[in-house]
């Protein structure tokens, strides 16, 4: 076994431009709308929470947007990052498939979330801001903007959703090292958390409750502003750096993906991979199917409805046109924390209806024993949301030995497992169960969508 | 900041060969003894307790040792490993120094340590041993064993030091996700257990403790053998890679070190960093200054007696020749469980009463300060262990500052803190001591060593 098992690009090979696929899509995707109104949002309705630069970048219609310099700085911390041929988990499998994975676990905190914290905490202080709030589920994200915060010297007050905040004391901790404030959310700091904790005492919380609380103190202070880890177009297009990466490691390689598989909860981790092979694809010089694995407890694009919605439970957001389980609709706990959000990118949603992209669920029993069995091949231990892909990536390597076909398949394993290992612990003492889709509270929210 | 960052090297320059100082040294470091005879001990009476091909490499003369191709196969799923400079930390400081650290994190455990547990591993398994046991303290050589292990197909046990077992939950995830079973030490499996824990039924263990136990358990099964993960020649002899990189990766820097410091609990980390550099500087080819630091509450280099003394605390192990605070002496638990081992390697032993290399002990809070520090400029939050080095590295780089001395320093980073996040915030809670060494029982364990 004395071929390449990875595939290296030197910082000077890095992008210095990010993706923006909005400018080639056949059409463009529906506008944000104002709650109020029902007129698409303007640069002044996001003026509270975002700066003028990240707004500019949310509606941009240009191909391709130029990473600053002092982004390029910090991303060499880390970056580019490596892609792998899976050799070993290929062996265990005995299958003529080539494996490939795209891995961010090398950021300092473990995850690709970074790529887009570390842009949005410079053009904040770019700004002159002083403060950053966010909302974290799995605690990916807030690691990741306390360390972008960190480095560029803003404050950092980081809502965690009370489940992760319970079960994840670890990941509190990186936050605090760091030197972001942590709350669990719901908290008795803002109304909605007040709101949620008149209704529900013992609420463990949601990604869309605590967007509505880091949305909220942000909108209150002049110096503040919000930050978010997925879902909006800016933070999809700043992951790009993923995918561009890959493209030139394939050319590396000498090789190209037949398919391509990313697991999706807001979409910013598929999308930082896919899109870029997706221009490929629209330019005629890549035939790959393009799939998104979701939680079988969480499936907003294979069950969500397409319609506008909110971002958050609250309401404090502008619609955006998604696939949605319903704003209020609360995904049970499942552990993998970052897949766990009602609605899906807009954009990535619209990329889905233009039927440019296969979706799958997967239940999480099944994501877990890929995770353990790509751990003990390939010595990296996937964090929980990766697994899904995984799952769907070794099925297709295990079809590919029924019919013999020697597939390239290329998966985006965004981050490890080191903060959430007693989701491991859970799987191999078998008290994972795999949580049913809440069918009822579906029923439910999809009835209480808001009418533009 | 356009200048470089991080200096890589290809797969195809990873290192080959191993470096075995002991061919370099004026006078060859004073042999094992066995306890019963005094005699110097043979292949046979290893024999129970390693393979073959690692015993032979203990006592090997030869400069250099070829990486089985197998080995190297392993060795690319994360090496060669980065070495990077620091600039951020060097602007946060003012520092005319240039500041470069070796980082062992990208290892799936996130250490150094398979840099050996893969060797070791593999000799087994081409020996027919089908089982190994081993100890494991701050927990990150269990984890490396139990990677190791599921990569060669081999079962593992670990014994657990007790403290570690306990507050450091994540950890016997890990090694269990690779398949490994965990035992806390000490425990009622093993004689020297027992024997322990009728004496202190609350005992939370030690290095030296959770040795004899798996030192005992591997005696008693003909298909097993032992492992330990650092102290011996091979296991520093494996580490030499680390070195060997960052030799080549100076040059990429067209820099070359002027003080290089490493912490030091068993030696492996520094030995693996420190023994290439100290083979140029043998050969007059560097003049770099070498020093290994060492936690306050057990300085075994700074405090401890040069002296024949057992490994492990029950007496079980052959002697070894090593500055020692007594085999019975049972460090304070320490944050820095990697570093709390009564003994010094013996062959870094030598090299330090040969004037080769210097010596210094830090208090634990000081070591956090540092951590925190780097922490907020670099990105990656390091491992307790090498927050020793890095502090003793910012003093220097601080004394650049004052004498405006440009030097090149460079240091071990031999692992993150991802599952060390609760000794982070027991130092920003402000409820981390500064353990004193406990003078007392060091005067008693000194006075009770064994005499060959």
């Amino acid at each position: 076994m004395s071929a390449r098992t990875k595939y290296l690009l030197d910082e000077s090979d890095m992008p210095t431009r990010w993706y923006n696929i909005a400018a080639d899509l056949p059409e463009p995707p529906p506008p944000p709308l104002h709650p109020g109104t029902g007129e698409p949002v303007g640069p002044d309705d996001l003026a509270p929470l975002f700066p003028q630069a990240l707004i500019a970048q949310e509606v941009s219609s240009e191909r391709y947007l130029e990473i600053p310099g002092a982004v390029l700085d910090v991303y060499r911390l880390w970056r580019p990052s490596p892609l792998f041929r899976a050799r070993r988990l290929e062996k265990a499998l005995d299958t003529p498939a080539r494996i490939y994975y795209k891995y961010e676990g090398v950021s300092p905190v473990g995850s690709h979330k970074p790529n887009t914290a570390v842009p949005q905490a410079y053009y904040n202080a770019a700004e002159g801001v002083t403060r950053l709030t966010t909302e974290t589920g799995a605690g990916q994200w807030g690691s990741a903007l306390a360390f972008a915060a960190a480095t560029y010297g803003l404050s950092c007050e980081v809502w965690q959703v009370r489940a992760s905040y319970d079960q994840k004391p670890y990941r509190k901790l990186m936050m605090e090292t760091y030197g972001a404030t942590v709350h669990p959310s719901p908290s008795e700091l803002t109304a909605a958390g007040r709101a949620i904790l008149a209704d529900h005492p013992d609420s463990t919380g949601s990604l869309g409750i605590a967007i509505s609380e880091a949305v909220e103190m942000a909108a209150a202070d002049p110096q503040a502003r919000y930050a978010l880890g997925s879902v909006l177009n800016h933070v999809l297009t700043h992951q790009t750096v993923i995918g561009e990466e890959a493209l030139r490691q394939f050319e590396l390689a000498e090789d190209s993906p037949d398919v391509l598989i990313g697991c999706t909860g807001g979409g910013s981790n598929f999308g930082g991979l896919a899109f870029p092979f997706l221009r490929e694809k629209l330019a005629g010089r890549s035939t790959a199917v393009i799939k998104a694995v979701e939680p079988a407890a969480c499936p907003t694009l294979t069950r969500g409805r397409y319609a506008y919605d909110f971002g958050d439970t609250a309401g404090l957001t502008p619609l955006l046109k998604m696939h949605t389980l319903g704003h209020r609709f609360i995904p049970d706990p499942i552990h993998a924390g970052g897949l766990r959000y009602h609605g899906m990118a807009p954009l990535l949603s619209h990329i889905y209806e233009l039927g440019l992209i296969e979706a799958q669920a997967i239940g999480q029993r099944d994501c877990f024993a890929a995770g353990v069995q790509f751990a003990r091949s390939e010595g990296i231990i996937p964090a929980p949301e990766p697994t899904h892909a995984l799952a769907a990536c070794i099925d297709e390597a295990l079809r590919c030995k029924e019919s013999g076909e020697s597939k390239a398949i290329l998966t985006a394993l965004c981050g490890h497992a080191h903060l959430d290992l007693p989701a491991y612990g859970a799987y191999l003492s078998g008290s994972m169960v795999d949580n049913e889709l809440a069918e009822d509270q579906l029923s439910r929210s999809l009835a209480e969508l808001p009418t533009p």
